[in-house]
């Protein structure tokens, strides 16, 4: 399996899926390809939600707001997935959440020799990239003895280490997502937070860097200074009213239910999100 | 096969999608991920249209307002085709649609032990429940002698009765479209149909629940009181023109010809439609 | 495999699927379902363009804005590629791309008998003819000895022409993309070059008809009036900068920087656009 994921739009991921079926008759699944544009952080946020979900695969990335110049182009090996994306730290987090622990990660640099177009590296780079290193991982799976249910992490990095155009990165570039701020009070509990917003979703869900457990169980939260019901799911409150709930990611969000969050909270991704006690004046 | 349907844009059918592939190589097919937000009735006037073009398949179709409440979370067999679904109503309209004459349905509770969310049923309930189902009947399908072309009703319904987290539903909710109310003149024909808008597509086509056959062959209609031809195609009309038409799903249509009904008509989901028979005063 | 291409949307696609699976198992790949709506030359180029990545193939391309009336309904075969599409002119630019030295292309017209609906032969023409046309390839791909990598352009012909409801098109529509006008000064180097806007991608990327070669290994270039700097690729200016660069399809493109050409330029397809050397008063 072969998963694409970019800021591309359509029918740009219709010609790299074109390229990689001429190389291999791998399963191909669409993750998303209305990211928002040119933001790795926000591609790496939904890549570390999604990517665990799936059994071992290889993984084609492009969000490159930096095509077509020096920036590199990257294998990132975590345990058995291997991800192929443009050197701006946005492979990193989903490779850590892939690798378990998050120390089974090795970062290839791609030789690349004058790819045909200097603004589209989806095609000419990252899906051919992508199709070799699910051949080379084929073969090298059905060579095992016995056969593994699935390439072991041993198979994936030998076949990545007998591509001749993947030589060991030297020093690729990282990317973090910030973390909160906490204030605890005498008991040691969370009495405020300062948070950022990390991405939104289709239904205006704001979903923040302020993790799940420093939430959950609170009836009421102050967010920005506005007092908020905490619950765990939109039907706990009316159509229309806010509410603060604990996503499927673990991360806080401040949403309306059947309504919009980033509009009733005036939140978009990069903002500050304070969360207050309900009982503490700070 | 198993085909997939929600509201929940991008990445999240991603995800359902990992989590199915632990389970099953089955074909996935997109029916569509952005239905309208929170919307049970849309996505049942749409399901009904299209799940009867498919050949015998598992579909997922997430459209789930109540999540993380106390809706229950349905398996509804319809001939050889089962919809995993949330208990509100959206699969049942397409069941019977499925089930040729209406009546070869049935419907199973999944007995939901602790979803890993409250707010993502999609990855944590049906997609895994859907990928089980699906197991659970190509194996059946399997045992048939002789082999059938696909699986037949009762090698569904077998499969289904042997998975120990199903059991037979007792009220699960239903859903009907709004029927039209027709005022017929003395020679029996329609003379006035007050009907309601079900759905518009991206094209900007408005439709309405008034079947086709009360307005098809008449040269003009009054909708809402503006006499506006009614033809077969948009080409009837000249280009930003609005007609009258009985769309694919036999259905009449208020559209614009390379323009946008909703807006020209002033029509959205839900609303009331008027059609007079240009020849009487009403 | 089968590609489609259409101006849909969600989820009428889907019904063509379900209705290529009732023939044939083969491979579907989504190329666009949110083209322009109506428009066959703005599918045209954009199926000019991804067509050619793809090894040979079915293409099922509904972009009919005369669906209902008169027009014909084609299969295009180019080389071992074959378009099946509404005889409006936009399969023929992707099949001259398709056949190489654009010679190797055949036309027929589809005996459609009573479709099922006036307004969508995607579902009930084009759908069940690419599927069966998918067939008859492979079938004729199978018997050809030794076996073939693909199917030769013959066995596509022959399997196209042992087709009953397949007959030659006489007059079939063509569609061509209009060509920059070029005044050159002394040296013969392009002085002005007036062109038009064929597309607008996802990122407001402006698509001219102007060739590459026209522009690039410039410094600046004026666009409209503007002095413009010409670039490889977008980080050759800062974010929000404007630039004129060459895209991957092989055209001039007026581009942002992290933000839309579309707007800053004020172009739209079907614009003119004029293009003046930084040295040249005109």
């Amino acid at each position: 399996m072969i998963t694409l994921t970019s800021d591309f739009g359509s029918p740009y991921p219709a010609a790299m899926k074109g390229v990689i079926r001429r190389y291999t008759d791998a399963e191909l699944v669409d993750v998303a390809h209305d990211l928002p544009r040119g933001d790795p952080r926000a591609a790496a946020f939904w890549l570390r939600f999604v990517l665990p979900e799936f059994p071992p695969a290889v993984h084609c990335a492009v969000i490159d707001p930096g095509v077509g110049t020096g920036r590199d182009a990257l294998v990132v090996r975590a345990g058995s997935h291997a991800i192929v994306a443009p050197d701006n730290g946005l492979a990193m987090p989903p490779a850590r959440a892939l690798a378990g622990d998050g120390s089974d990660v090795d970062v290839r640099t791609i030789d690349v020799d004058d790819p045909a177009s200097a603004t589209f590296h989806g095609r000419d780079v990252f899906a051919p990239t992508a199709a070799r290193i699910r051949v080379a991982i084929d073969e090298a799976a059905a060579d095992e003895t016995p056969p593994a249910a699935g390439p072991t992490p041993e198979a994936v990095a030998d076949a990545l280490a007998a591509l001749d155009d993947l030589s060991p990165a030297s020093d690729p570039v990282d990317l973090a997502f910030p973390e909160p701020s906490v204030e605890r009070d005498g008991d040691g509990d969370a009495a405020a937070i300062d948070g950022e917003v990390l991405a939104v979703d289709r239904f205006g869900n704001v979903i923040t860097n302020v993790p799940g457990e420093l939430v959950r169980g609170r009836d009421w939260i102050r967010v920005d200074g506005d007092l908020t019901p905490v619950a765990e799911t939109f039907g706990a409150v009316e159509p229309g009213e806010q509410l603060v709930t604990v996503g499927s990611h673990g991360y806080a969000e401040c949403d309306v239910n059947d309504g919009r969050g980033d509009g009733a909270f005036d939140l978009r991704p990069g903002d500050a999100v304070r969360f207050v006690a309900d009982n503490v004046s700070l």
